[in-house]
């Protein structure tokens, strides 16, 4: 039933499809005329909606995080498309589908978490083994894993973006591994997969994306390590250092602690996931930040995560008159 | 002509061969009686050695940093083994391979050479790849390229250092330029050549590893960076912009003002730099602290330049009922 | 059978009783004169000690952290007090009390532990005051709880030092309860228990105080966390809202992510937590660093936990011509 | 003659009462249109105020920090009262009560000033509690150590503030002397009342609260330090020693340089105002930051002097099954 | 051509003549009406001006950048000037003087200039002198010398600010030299004229002033630096060890890593060149921040530079009694 | 009476006058031997000196900073010079002249302290003026004044330092003030001169340079802005505005909170003063690490109060083929 994404309006198009609600107001002029005022969403992005007359009996109806049947008409204000409405209607459950409303991965979940699932089949030792599929098996987790963002705002910042972190962190791990034979690499998947698993309960993510009170008062480093040890309990013989080892992982994986891990890394499985988690979300940070409109010819729109903003390099060696980018963008990897 | 190494050195055993002189000093007990003290090194380790009379002559016909002809014996002090002298007479050149006296890579420099070759060899860029022939091919360039450490004492800290961590992060950048297909990948391999070409001034290395007073008031870094400018200059229309890329990721790679990048990193490639230098060099830093005898049954020495110690994962799961690591240390890579 | 404590030691006196082997060497002499040196300590301090001959077969008989019986006298070397041993025993374990060799609170353990049990009796929240009953009075923790440090050299860093700080804190928090009566006060009872309970794992206080594995991969403040969520399972009905600010309670009570917290103060409780767990950390410390011989007339020794010395305030007055202090020291209170 | 409260007016109400101006400017709407626009404050709060028509005459009549009558009525604008004006005729002074135009503490401030007396009056050190008097009781200092707020916008930034403050850290002193008998109680009461001292000056608090140019120049801490040590030059005998412990407490407060602080803690005494005063100020501030509506359910506004949000310890735990808070919140102490 | 500037324009003014556009949009109210806005700036500063009809194609015919005639009306508009604009035309080149669109030095260039030159006639070392001359006198770099701004915002941030920047630093540098004798004259001048050299390609400076892409990726650190390494490379004989020198003066010149130099100052002149480039620039920074109008009668605007404001101190000595600045303030130096 | 310094004695020399005991103690070998040890020093330097028979009784006859008159033998132990010692006598204070054994300014302080009265009498403003000389001819202060080293380690840490360090200041201030017009030359003196008059109290300098209790607790700044006030409440009608611009004047000098000092420079006059500061001292403590032996050719001893060392710029440049310096050392200026 969702006809129209936000991406694909155009200026004076007539409207008539489903959005989320992000923001409400009524406002009112410097001379008393008032209207409604709503931040509309779906997927793809979020636009500006007015309402200007009879609105007042519409306004009751819904709420923000609602969605809504909208008419209208797109029109340009100061440059920028906005939605004059004519009607507001809230839908009902059964009419959409709530993935078309919030950003996503732009990978392929069931691929993803298929990926997951192998790499974890492939494992040796059968504790860390049996571990892992404890956690990303268990009902109460399965889909929330799936649906999980990575962060707030910093990185992987939509639905599915636990799951590709994870993803990418895997393939990565593969040319480490070769590098570093010493590293174990059970452990060190094992570290991978759970480092980030206190994210399903720190943040929500039904609708919008934001802080459970949970998340806010105990953060998802510890609430991660708390899930593991639970996990770890209903395993038998599962040894105590071994234990240790993966809570380890998981409470020292920012690296510092003004970063918010309460340990240091003290191994070397540790040690190499700090650095790849680090560089996967720097990496996904600047991919998103470049990805981002920024009104300048050869820069991106900054990036608070990072603190800059970063060049766009075929735009800037076009400017060249000698070629200098001679090796192709390359397809995708494979999963992710 | 080097017939006995540090490392094998037993108590009691007599003991005629060269070793480098690190230290010498003249030392005179409370009572007045004076001897000869040195510190003796080779490429397996260092120990102290004692000349306790008629070494007043002696002592003058060499100096730190000479090879010299030795004859005494093993002997504990203190439970630490020190040899007792007997002789000592200066080597001539011709008499001694400086190599034998000073710590290296582990891998063969020629092969890890050929590796470097060959990546720069399968380039497509024909400008970055006319840059990184005229750096490592150059002849005042090439065999110091191949001995320099990549650092004083935090990592690679050894001759043939910058060699081995060149290839080793070559080996690295294969699974990230798979999982980052947006990274060219031409551009990253010329900033993982050239990030620390700078080294190979920075530092004297020709009998022990020094800082050189143009290191000191330049940096590494600057150095680089002007020498890599000076080698494009003379590569014909090597467009200014692909210029200004490449000493961007010899300049920024660091990571951060505070640790001595004059810029931070800008491009997509210059942040997978950053990245893969510091997990390289602290995986390097990690292993040479995990090699050095600690004492301690579970931990590592005290790492300086990590500033904490390191678990010794396998003795830590010995000590555990049930196995614990069961993915068995595989062999090193091919290379590096 | 502990007859002689090493704070009573007088030079030329001859000494026969038992003290902990703290470090154990053999040293050689620049002539080479060997000896045994040894450091012995018992709950009031620790004295050098040496073996000039025939102790080759009696250093095999026993290692640091053992009890031994010594037979020797006290000289003075340097103007300091050391032993010259005559003979060495092993202890056997029925002849010693291991509390005589290892420094510990001044204060009564029985009845410090029974005000903290008299402050539990008399909470009111049901399931704070059964959480913190499952801890303290679980035979698996109680005699920890009692034994434990409350730091390894910060402060409180002697046996018993864990409970000494939980029962001042109590005494602290009345005051503070009744300046601030917005705050719940089993909550802050509980936090008061509960902050550092991960000590009586982090550290090891058998013989001597040292880390853990464990300690040193998790951190006190995680396995105290992980400990009381275990122990919240088991109550039913617990809920977990209450849960969660229990928990916060330890996270968040060394103020800051620096300090190792890895999470802020967000509740009321937590707040007062922290500053009363600072102020009672660093007037320990005070209290420990004047009670140091320092050599100086008006000053502390300098302590390395505070980064400064404390000033001698009574002997500072006394120079004084005209009377300074005037409240007179009073006793200290009645339980800590 | 001040009949009506910010707090207290409602949608539609006709005004006609005394309010104290913070903003005032003409404004211009896109088609030329201009008005007044005000702020107008009482004690209890703030409210816009903007008038239409023939202002521009009225305009002159008055400044900010002018008391003003107005005559009007209220109205909702985008959701939040403000006030339509008719009239504004600037007040004589004579009508009105300065005091109903500022937020000012909560507790009666005669009474407070009656505990901080009856504190003073219980010293035993003649010389402190003759400085302390000489300060308190100065006629050009009582009246405005009555008046003065602790701070700009940290914590108690209101009026009579700073005597609130003291009498609360007198409260907390009682029983951090009763834990810590090593104290000075009377040297810790000197360090309590004069510690913030030198805010009567650093501040401006006739109307509302600024720097004073003093205050920019020199800060609190020195200003107090000044004025308390010519108050002790007119006091006879007063030991130099005695005088630099009392300006120590003054100067150290702060706790560290980089907050303000020219000197460390260096004394027991020091050491424990400094987390007494840090302990009251932040409690203060969560205390103000709860009070603040946020319109959030659980969590309060951010707090900029803290960093953060605070939870509703109440409304949180009602959302939980089982009950949680038992302890009935409790009346306030009895003089603060 | 330039008949009437910025700062001069009065309310009611008819005004016709060029300025800078700055900013463009076209606007709309909340009832649809729209409109043209612009910022138009010239040397004296900015005014913002509005066209209300009949601007649709005029729009199209000039950019931001451009140089436009406008006709049109001063007026008020909440007590801020503006411009009714009725007619804009694109200028011609040959119709304006670019120099009367930006701000600049209030100094003659061409006489800063001539001192600057005279400095290094001066000289006495004939490679430094030719060193310099080789900058200066480059006909690539001499008229970018004379434009470049000495920053973007933080001080001489206008044209010609870096060679009033160098000029002010050669006076400074006479009494300096003076104080400290040991100081080589020639060498500290090389550093005062080149430490900044890198500014002239780091910054654009035509109509605005922006960092340039190579200025973002490099900085004018290491941009100075490789300019000045290549001059030297075209003199004969210029020694390695000097060169290094000067090098290391424009790369230490901002005294510490985390201000962006690569290398610490480690000669006098390098150490003297940190601290005068920091008096000057800070002291500029002040100039400035006292030269903008605040609305406050004792303080400066606040300075984003240097996180302050300043006190005006001449009417904070006015409101005194009794006379305070005796010394009346000076003629400016001859040249800066 | 002093016949010999310490920087003038050769191995094998008699030696018989008198020396500053600065440390002093009783070793032990390890076989039992005692001796006394001592370290003697004058104003050129220091040199250990050891007593090996029949020194019990003398021991006790003199403590450190005691003057003693010594016969003895120069001899070299280790490489480095020390006295053997026959007899040691206290010295009667009569019979030498303490300023030989203490390190003092290389300038004549009559000389610098006539430099700064004439400084002083050119002023035009009367009060502070006046406020100078209340100082600096105030007979309790004046030979402290001239006596006080400006620091204990970092700079000028030296008898004389203070004044050397001020008339050096004013040397600077001639050359800023001529660049910078604007600054009140007056009120910058002022600051100059009284910024350190603290650390006549802060630091004790009669025989060894020690901070004193006050010092320790208050610090030199608050220290100096409460003598201010004091010598400004004696002068009729010093207005407070003036008075506050004094004080801030020192109170600002270190330029930062974390630095100590309580409030940043608002003034252009403390701007100004702060730098100045900031450059004497630093090149004053190049100065002295380049007047150190540091046993390198090219580089002077680490210095710590600069965490560095720094380049012999002479000998560097003498190992260059072409000639570097041309500029010859100047002679020191006329005054400092």
């Amino acid at each position: 039933m969702k006809s129209h994404y936000v991406s694909d309006l155009q200026d004076g198009q007539a409207v008539s499809t489903l959005f989320l609600v992000c923001e409400k107001s009524i406002r009112t002029s410097a001379k008393g005329k008032s209207w409604l005022e709503l931040s509309l969403r779906d997927r793809t992005g979020s636009i500006p909606a007015k309402m200007w007359d009879n609105f007042e009996a519409i306004a009751k109806t819904f709420e923000c995080d609602d969605i809504v049947v909208i008419r209208g008409r797109v029109k340009l204000y100061n440059g920028q498309k906005e939605v004059t409405l004519e009607q507001i209607i809230p839908a009902e459950e059964r009419d959409y589908e709530l993935g078309d409303y919030l950003a996503h991965t732009k990978f392929d979940v069931e691929k993803l978490f298929s990926e997951l699932r192998a790499s974890i089949s492939a494992m040796k030792n059968p504790f860390l083994k049996r571990l892992l599929e404890s956690v990303v098996d268990d009902p109460a987790i399965t889909p929330r894993f799936k649906r999980a963002p990575a962060a707030m705002t910093m990185h992987h910042a939509f639905i599915g973006g636990l799951l590709e972190h994870v993803v990418s962190l895997i393939g990565l791990s593969r040319g480490v591994l070769a590098q570093y034979p010493e590293l174990d690499a059970d452990l060190l998947l094992s570290g991978i997969v759970l480092h980030d698993v206190g994210k399903i309960d720190e943040l929500s993510y039904d609708r919008g994306v934001q802080y459970t009170t949970q998340g806010r008062l105990l953060g998802h480093i510890s609430i991660g390590a708390m899930l593991v040890r639970e996990k770890i309990k209903s395993i038998p013989n599962f040894s105590p250092e071994l234990a240790i080892l993966v809570e380890h992982l998981i409470l020292s994986h920012h690296g510092s602690l003004e970063f918010g891990s309460p340990a240091l890394p003290q191994t070397r499985e540790a040690v190499a996931l700090h650095f790849l988690d680090d560089m996967d979300s720097k990496m996904a940070a600047v991919r998103s930040s470049l990805a981002t409109d920024s009104g300048e010819d050869d820069w991106s729109a900054y990036s608070p995560a990072l603190g800059r903003k970063f060049l766009k390099l075929d735009e800037y060696l076009k400017s060249s008159a000698t070629p200098g980018r001679t090796t192709p963008e390359r397809d995708p990897p494979k999963s992710a």
